[in-house]
């Protein structure tokens, strides 16, 4: 063993020096920035396609943000331009004053801009965490001499919106690119062709601010800057389970604030399954009067038209899944009838995890049953989803088994019922002006036919990629070994004392936890020609619900599901040296993004300890080779 | 394959019916209840020792409790009795109101019986996600008729208190066993030794009362209902790691509220480490000055004093550790004279992680330092602790390589040091009238004598527990295998893309994660001989810090430390049946417990998904083995 003193201390200082924070999250795909300090006054001048942005209801002047006295937890509601209320409020105020069609772009963008100045004004933070010990006046400005102000932000859509402003788009049909420059004398100005654009680039504005630890300035220390940003992939999402545990509105609004602040694009709630289906369905009331666990515990369908609109005006699409024809028990409680393999036991014979329960295969009984769901909700979804899942995942063959009209397990005596069940599910979601999205399962392991405008979810892995993209269909990953983020908690499972020694210590499936260095090394697109890696739209990251809930929800999503969120908008080579990121340039700008994201009421988990993030370079905790 | 039509469910249904919900946790030693609901009223007569327990600074008579209006969260601070304040507010009410010295039992008590019924009557639940979906109505009474009332509370301490009554005591000196009993005609008698086992007694009592659905009642359908209790071991305790991710206060705190719940015992402070030195002394403000991450990441005399205190009012005993002559790399901030390898590089060499850092083993200025620091600290916290922990986990000998006046890591030339430098200190703190607590480390791997008063923690499993006792040493159990709870989330390391092949999927030293179901099946006794497990005084789960922070924490910590803590208070072995405590006996009552928690603001994780806890006998969601 050799012990030589180290210049490490020396070293990480200079690079401390040069590269203090490297701030955006995710990595625009270009970004020059400077050295002077710039701040943020509550009377900047901002505008949208030339005319002024009032942000107040009763007044055209922009008023000092002054949060509630009885703020609640760590962060209180806070500033919101437009509006005094907290989020879940606001956008309830929101639904009540403006019908969705009449919503114009500058409507949208002042919301966006009242916002961010908000993010910047009453939900930002110091960043001691971020600067060596003792070291934060090193890295602000003197708020005492020289001030030098921000004067202007210039918005500019080049493109007009449609008549509908929120158009629910496909992925790749609406331009999410934005240009932001500031420059050293204080002039800003953003760019974009859409207005979601605009809402990436506001995004990205606040991520430029701090607050100073003298409490009443905010600034940002990198003017001048430059970035031209667009994302990699179109599709950029979060699979949020809320059948197996419910989860409030209030808690999806929040979730889509964090998907806001880290651009991901697309919330795909899971909404029913055989556990529980909190869905209202206004002509079939019955359904989730029996199906879910409580009757506190059902969405409304203002509660859908919210969690719609409040992403919407973020610019995340929010679309939905009833999952069939397998994870659909939950049915059997008002609909018996329609229903095999209910809560059959042992499970195992039967489906993945208990309750069991799929839809009869060849019972025009079902195929009413969906003609009234799908008439009654899907109408109300389309003014803000492009999208509906139909599921198809883990489909047990041994279910026909129990239905009096199959009596079989035989794939080819299934195959052709499930294509049929498919092809007329499909078509009527088509009629709707939907897109269908399926599992991987439907085409892969059964072999059925989709269309090629479907879009088919994988969660099994590259193979599963390759081999749907080679034969022509369009693909959202969802690597379970990378993106499931519920994974390596431990079974939710009770097992008896007999299975002690053959389950200790009680594992789940898909064990271990994918820390975010694992989230953060994985490419959708690993080892696909180009042909094939222009079908992946993107990916999701999932949240299934067995193990957690509305108390654990934002420690299991963030900072992880930003994580993927830079592999999806940024991609996982870095073109300015053309390999892999590193985790030693993504830690601490994640840190950063973690202090944001709480600042603004998601509580993420942390990145590493304080210790580690009180070194810029991330060096300090980075794992040495001997 | 065999397909048999299951009479699955109506076995369950008739579990159901005889054993709705099992009430207690840690269960008690010996537990008979009936199926009599009574109600509690507001006008309950409560007695201490026959005297009337007054409820009110303003009253004579318990007044109805009234939420605030603008509660925070899901659960607001609510109802205390004597208080109108949050728990950490009126912890420091009473900081400032009484002396630690002037406390009577009475006082404590009162202040007992006013958080218990706090906690019946406005933390409370209604326990619809305990019972089967739409039959909460089959378990609760109808409160429309036939209401008995609940008349009296009966306390008894058998045992006079010290003069002073916050005396803390070592393990095992201070009888923690307690009587409760509620006749069907609605007298309830608790009887203990010490007002320790009295606020046991009052924590279980809180156990046997819902919330009815109806909002303005609350009952217990256990009536009548006979406990006789005591705990198995008597140190049952949770370290938390407070050095390398600083917890506020008022964290500390919550964590003490779900002890108390809990019924665990000890909070061992691991309040210094090589990454930040957050403890102020006040003989030596340098320290915590140029040694903690932030001067608001500190304690001061008063926090720790409001810590031990708030602790002490709940039968939890605080106690600290200063870990050395490793993890002190901190003071090498404001003396770097005494400290050998701070943040040495490669890290490996020097230590288990960095920033490595250790005393110089031969230095008088390091016991000049020592000296002064016990002087300053000692004395402020014997009013509350019987314990003083000294670390000594994972020295590693190249440390004193570096160190100018010995440049060996010869184990014969550093043990002779390390003896005299453990027997200096321990000496110093046994004058101070605390016992000493040591890592294994220190007598198993470097051979050092210590005291058969020291008590050893062990954490590197049951041959370090096998080898301590056989030894005649005192030992609390950590096994790091079972009880670190912060293990299993990932690497909290940078790795560079070069070492990303060796070290993916980026998991940590410690993984997997402990799921509750695991931390359930430890027994720190088992393979022990009767003598050898005598002295094995109990076990704590560690919540190191360098990958969880003040939002995850709660959710890390529960229910799991309770899970541990049923292992330590009931034993591992039912005595009903001779065998291991089953995951289905446990898993409904872990629910109920959780729900609890999470009411009274203990941000607990779930046990299950609903669809498990809807299942009052655990059998939905049990592993069939096929």
């Amino acid at each position: 063993m050799v012990f030589t003193p180290s210049l490490r201390l020396l070293a990480v200082s200079l690079v401390a020096l040069l590269d203090p924070v490297s701030a955006i999250w995710p990595a625009p795909q270009s970004f020059t920035k400077g050295n002077s300090s710039l701040y943020l006054h509550q009377n900047l001048k901002i505008t949208y396609n030339g005319e002024p942005v009032r942000l107040s209801t009763s007044s055209s002047s922009f008023s000092f943000p002054h949060p509630p006295n009885n703020v609640c937890g760590p962060v209180g509601p806070g500033y919101e331009g437009l509006f005094t209320k907290t989020p879940a409020q606001q956008q309830l105020a929101y639904t009540a004053d403006y019908p969705a069609s009449s919503l114009s772009s500058k409507e949208i963008v002042t919301a966006g801009v009242s916002r961010a100045l908000g993010s910047i004004f009453s939900k930002n933070f110091v960043p001691w965490m971020l600067q060596p010990r003792g070291k934060l006046s090193q890295f602000e400005p003197d708020v005492y001499k020289g001030q030098k102000w921000i004067k202007s932000l210039e918005i500019v859509q080049t493109t007009k919106d449609a008549n509908t402003t929120i158009k629910p788009a496909l992925a790749g049909e609406v331009s999410e690119e934005y240009n932001l420059t500031l420059s050293a004398e204080g002039d800003a100005k953003l760019t974009a062709d859409s207005y979601i654009g605009v809402l990436h680039g506001l995004e990205t504005f606040t991520q430029l601010f701090f607050q100073h630890s003298t409490g009443t300035s905010w600034y940002t220390p990198y003017a001048p800057v430059e970035i031209k940003d667009k994302p990699k992939f179109p599709h950029r999402g979060i699979l949020l389970d809320v059948a197996r545990t419910f989860m409030p509105v209030k808690n999806i609004l929040r979730t889509i604030d964090g998907m806001a602040a880290s651009k991901l694009n697309r919330l795909h709630v899971h909404v029913t399954d055989s556990q529980s289906w909190p869905l209202q369905i206004i002509s079939m009331p019955e359904v989730a009067e029996k199906g879910a666990y409580h009757p506190t515990q059902t969405y409304s369908p203002a509660d859908i038209e919210n969690i719609q609109k409040y992403g919407a005006l973020r610019g995340v699409q929010v679309y939905f899944e009833i999952d069939m024809p397998g994870h659909i028990g939950s049915v059997s409680l008002s609909h018996p009838d329609i229903i095999v393999a209910y809560n059959e036991w042992p499970y195992q014979w039967y489906c993945a995890e208990p309750p069991c329960g799929a839809f009869k295969l060849n019972d025009t009984k079902v195929d009413d049953f969906l003609g009234k769901l799908w008439d009654d909700l899907l109408p109300r979804v389309t003014p803000y989803s492009a999208y509906f899942h139909t599921g198809g995942d883990e489909l047990n063959r041994n279910d026909s088994m129990l239905d009096e009209g199959i009596k079989s397990n035989d794939t080819e005596v299934l195959r052709p019922l499930l294509q049929k069940f498919v092809d007329k599910q499909h078509e009527r979601i088509r009629k709707q002006g939907l897109t269908p999205l399926t599992w991987e399962e439907i085409p892969l392991e059964w072999n059925v036919d989709v269309g090629k405008d479907v879009v088919v979810q994988t969660w099994l892995g590259p193979d599963s990629v390759k081999n749907l993209t080679s034969k022509g269909h369009k693909v959202i990953d969802s690597n379970y070994n990378f993106w499931y983020l519920d994974c390596g908690r431990g079974q939710w499972l009770n097992f008896d004392n007999a299975a002690y020694a053959a389950f200790s210590p009680f594992l789940d499936w898909c064990n271990p936890y994918k820390g975010w260095r694992h989230v953060y090394s994985h490419d959708p697109v690993a080892n696909l020609t180009e042909e094939e890696a222009k079908l992946v739209l993107g990916g999701e990251v999932a949240v299934w619900a067995e193990s957690i809930d509305p108390i654990t929800l934002d420690t299991i999503i963030w900072p992880r599901a930003s994580v993927a969120g830079e592999v999806l908008w940024s991609g996982r080579i870095d073109p300015a040296t053309g390999q892999n990121r590193t985790q030693l340039d993504a830690a601490p700008r994640l840190s950063e993004l973690r202090e944001r994201l709480v600042a603004r009421g998601v509580q993420s988990s942390s990145v590493y300890m304080t210790w580690c993030t009180q070194d810029p370079t991330g060096k300090s905790c980075e794992y040495p080779l001997v």
